[in-house]
């Protein structure tokens, strides 16, 4: 990951913020395709001399679906007009109603992508791609009802790992994250609690619910995983945005966990939308020591939140739940 | 109605929506007379050498109530600072709790009104007028709970034919499109279902509830009707615009159903206001090419929306649900 | 209706009881008919030298609908094993999802059954018989949603009026009753509210929902129409039963109605069943003294209950709410 | 399974029922052991020279857990005092928050249990025995929220199969059946949907949720599995139990299942208890030709059914949704 | 209270029950006055040479009120047919919607009544009597919505004290006890919450809301209360009767509480009735070493359990939450 | 009061509002110290030479706590970045789980602070100071739930006089405001209904709850004060102010009440923030002739309207409910 440039600006002069908004916001628009009603909640990664990308792209029937996309610069996207067309995995079972809200990791020699997948009710899709041009579509992770499955970018003691957090069939009014493993992408089991909701006197941001965000970046002090909370106010749900420091060989032990948010909703791309007040984490570039997070914004566009991955950690530790 | 000139832009350069928005939206301002918090959902019909047309306005107390109006132009609008009083009609049940979501046409020898109106609960109101100043009011419609009627323009196999969604007393989470016949305007029977929302999987848009917009017209291909969808989201409902073609002779059976929408909140203020998040259709200038259609947008305000009779009907067609 | 004895069975000694139950309760099973899950709120009516009825008869997959039956003395029933198969009335719409607590009355001719009928959600269907072999399906008189619709048993200013209460689609938490009327049982106005539920300090038994339950007797004091009304309890909706004096000429106009009940759950087959806390009566056997309410108990079998109706009205009356 | 006598009663005189009641039912009161609020929704399943069980006893503090039980003849139980303590299996994730509704199926070596288990809210345990002495725990099949996992008797194509039932963490108001696969009993995965709730107007009494009850019996027909249906009338749940026959070799395939109920709430000790009209089959036992189904009544005691596997069956294909 | 006969009946033989129910139960009947629906939810206590009460006679309008009684035996109650008149104590504000689940305690020189009482919502009445003829009004203890309000028998450092439960205006799903001062029987202040609903896993009959039943009996080990407890199964809330040993000085400390119920819904007359699954304690009889509780039942008749001071408290103890 | 100038803009050329938006809005912004997420819903009073203020400031947990802070002209604040620590006045009981929603009083000798405080559940908490930097908690004046505390600013009949609205746990949907008073600031009673929610139909921007807002000022007709008043619109909660005169001698009489709002939301950061259409006064200053009202926006920042003290009381005379 190292040879490409992450996308990147400075921290605004005077500010004391560990993560800043890009003054570009938002980087991928509402219409970017001829189809589209709204893009966001999308995951992109290192791939080739650029970058590549799954996005969620709903359709002016406000139909959900994932569509691949490129880019040299992870600011400046084309993202296909076509959704993807999976063939099959390790299952016959292709059949999605709908699919939202992509993560895209690289694991050993492929780009494994999971998203929130139709079948009878959300669950956790997944598929793997050598070039995203031709996805191989597996079987799903769980059961309904699930959302926001985000795999290890390595294997966790000889199997794979992935959040997850169960849902009900609506607008969830709760949720915590747990952990899964497998030993081959199709079983999975010892499912493990790993981060609950906040009691509402501590950090009221992420007391109705929480979700991983973010492929976690393994990091001297354990795995970095970016997350969103959600409160419910009285005139609806607010997302933001923290993360919290895994156990490296144990990741569903909590060991720092942010009390204050990192990016809460309050630019007007973040206020007003399809949805009002989201940030929703998806993504993150990193190189060595800087991190660029991609999030929905609103349930209608892309925008980009940059830091320095030592200064997150350590407010992270000083400020932990 | 080919006499008079309907208010018209053209399509922004560029643009390749089928239909778009008046680049001076909105039309009317929320506090255009003096007691008004808020002017929306309202409907326009051709009159004398101009236009008149009957006024959702909320006064500051937040009554709902409807106003007459006139305009040389379709944009330039004399709005009374009174409401409309009713005289009898058909009835002499006068009172009513309250006003509002008015629609206007004409059939035969006078303007029809039909709105909200409070009796125990939502009904569907009625009264005439020769000249937007004495309203004749007429027996409700239908039995509470009812939102949203629309008259055809002219009798169906001799019957007068009205559209309305039936409703509950609250914020309604469901509705579909009904169709109604009177021999005389007072008696109302052989209901027929016209249109259901749609399965989310297909048109999330119109899935909670839908509800007729504008009065009918009659095109080659048969009624063209816009009408109002609506999505739940997380946040609250939001309002979108598609449109449907009934079959000329049986309007309860649906031809064509768009399965886009045709406009969708994206405008400022279609996003922000009293309710954001609405964009919803209540009447339709047309002459044989061009339609402008009126909406309320975010129930503060009236804005605009302009398109081309047959490229509507071309992109319903090939678009249909 | 003179020349047939009702049934009847004298007040028990020493009760004090303005009404009471027959001593056999219930006069007909859950599993009369072999295919019955339970059959209840049920109507009868004077029938050639007897009685005939309309039973409502939910099967073992527990379908609703309605079936014919026959009685020398109203309370040995036969009841016919097939549902009742409709003919075309006035209308060609036959088909219907469910029909269930049917009402039934004699009006110049013919004899008229009203009933809950399945149109996309609950309506009021319609048909005539002569013989209660051959029943003649009408127009629904309403758009959905709507239960408990009673027919008077003459017209009332030359047209045909009934009684209905506007619902939702679902275990309705409200519901008013309402008057309308029809110059041909085909297309229904003037619709007027009769009665509204009961404040909860005055009348609690009543202050959820009421409904229509038989067909209006007429007395020197008006409308006789016994009706039942909804608390809504920690452990779910208890049923009762009142009476109510309505205007001769403007049954609109309420007289009397009682504040107490006349018959509340309290019998073990009206507390314990396939819902359990419910008496609902939907049908009045009379003579020129005496009146048989047969009502629905515990939605699982029928009982009777019996009372001099000069007692019932002085009641009322005394105990006006 | 043949050597041991099942308990057994004929069909009563004069029944056309396809499956009748015990005439000595309840076989298990609620103070059957001396802590116990109510003993209900319990397995049984043949051992050594007669049968041993698996009870959900509550204890006067409402707390949830499973007891061994055993009996000479079916009828006549001793269930120990003590829940079961469980050991390490392939897991050393032993603590559950609560225990309840338990199914037990022998598979090749040795006993399986299952049963509703409190990890962060309900998911489904598992456990074995060779001797309902020791019980061995293993890793949860499943994340929350999940309840009425249900194993089948033998591996199908070379891997274990369970029957369940995904939820939400309350009063669950939705449910259909799902099939998982493991090759292990530790990951699972492949999961299919099998059966959704019916809809209201085909079989209302499991239009609200459905869940697997017994272990699938292998017949010439495929898998015959009595499952539990529920519809949500005013006054709350009511839990009654129909059957399916699954495909011998695809179990997610259903040949048959049931349109009409084979037992409903109906009998004291099923209308009234702690929750009322709860009719719940946890167990059958069966020889070649005869079947005693033993179910929960009314969250408050166990009782029995029996009924002729050819004539069920038979009634099944006949009476299929 | 030493001088007068507590009524009683011995433990049943056989029994090991803590608290066991009278053999003759319900003690009092729904219809012992003419115009009662039903009579339940009553407070008892030592009178002159025999017993009087306040007791909840709903009437058949299902209007709530409290009526004085008087007995000699304490299980013969001769209930007044009119409800109690109140006259102006320290307020004048003497209207009420509704009087109910009233207590009774003998203060220093004279009984005290406390009530539910209908001021704009439930909040707590209070009332003195010195002979239950005349009762003296006096202002309600707190603000909307507060439900059973129960006084000790005597100052606690010097001042009145109240235990409370702040509800809301519905079938309010939550609720804690609370214990609040006044100097005067006017003003009221340091509120301190005392017990909340338990957990889930560890109590389940008490984890949606709990209050104070009867006025706690000084013991050696402090101050016994009897409560109700309530769980929200899937068809309404259970009620059941738990006991309490509050510090002597400080009675908002807990020193044992019991996790198993005392006594829970299980008798026909508690299993069924206007409300099923009721057990409510308002009041208890003692003398040195029994006591006999008063509870209602079902919310429709009024029953009674018995025990002995000393097991009780030994249970508690031993079976502390 | 009169020997500092208050803020104050004159009403803008044009504008014929009663109250109009200082053009500077908001006048403290939502990051305004270090850690805040937002500032609003705040009370200023004259303090020395200038002004003090108690502010609720949410941290980036979204904690809420209030802050101290102080003003020459206030306009410009400085506020503490440390929330008040408090000392022990009339109690010990100093812990709470939040703060919110603060007022500030001078009364006599000192100045009083009432605020929404977190003890098991939401309640009003009191303290006094006299520099704004030690402050002395006291006794929470009523039991859970309550919010919206509003002291007089004198006493009343020789006793403190408090306004609030008594609540429930969460998202309040209903609320009248009450008044309540004490001889002793501890000791809380004579609770009395002020003002109920306003019926939809006569001013609907009030109909779903009111709370009092700022502390009320004596005028020659009595005591004006300002209060929120909410609409629950189909996207949630929208708060407005209007004004009220209350009997000065009594003032749970109230002479006058505004039928239309005063200010509701239209500026921007009221239509936008954490919670968008909020406009939530909670202080007043004023000279003889003009009043700076200070509300809260969105919840999120801070901002000011000014008015006549004359015209508004003329206003909500002449336009009184």
């Amino acid at each position: 990951m190292s040879k490409v440039m992450i996308p990147w600006e400075e921290r605004p002069e005077g500010s004391k913020e560990v993560m800043w908004r890009y003054s570009h916001n938002p980087v991928i628009g509402r219409y970017q395709i001829p189809t589209s009603n709204s893009i966001f909640n999308s995951a992109v990664v290192p791939f080739e001399d650029g970058f590549a990308g799954v996005f969620r792209c709903d359709n002016k029937a406000v139909q959900m679906n994932i569509h691949a996309g490129f880019s040299k610069d992870g600011i400046q996207w084309e993202i296909n007009e076509q959704p993807i067309e999976m063939v099959a995995g390790n299952t016959d079972l292709l059949h999605s109603d709908y699919k939202y809200d992509p993560r895209v990791v690289f694991i050993e020699d492929r780009y494994w992508v999971t998203w929130c997948n139709g079948y009878h009710g959300p669950t956790i899709g997944i598929a793997y791609t050598f070039d995203f041009k031709t996805f191989h579509q597996c079987e799903n992770a769980f059961l309904p009802f699930n959302r926001n499955g985000v795999l290890f970018p390595q294997k966790i003691n000889g199997k794979y790992a992935m959040l997850s957090r169960p849902s009900d069939n609506g607008h969830t009014p709760f949720g915590d994250i747990y952990l899964s493993y497998s030993p081959d992408m199709k079983y999975w089991g010892e499912h493990r609690v790993v981060m609950k909701v906040a009691p509402f006197t501590d950090s009221a941001w992420q007391c109705t619910k929480i979700g991983a965000g973010s492929v976690p970046i393994l990091t001297e002090e354990g795995w970095l995983m970016f997350y969103h909370g959600v409160i419910n106010t009285c005139n609806g749900f607010r997302y933001s945005m923290g993360a919290a420091i895994l156990d490296a060989e144990q990741p569903d032990k909590v060991k720092y966990r942010s009390q204050p948010y990192l990016l809460a909703p309050a630019a007007p791309y973040e206020l007003a939308g399809d949805v009002p007040n989201v940030v929703f984490p998806c993504a993150a570039l990193h190189d060595e020591e800087r991190v660029a997070v991609y999030y929905g914004a609103a349930d209608t566009v892309v925008a980009m939140a940059f830091g320095y991955i030592k200064e997150i950690i350590e407010f992270v530790k000083e400020n932990s739940l």
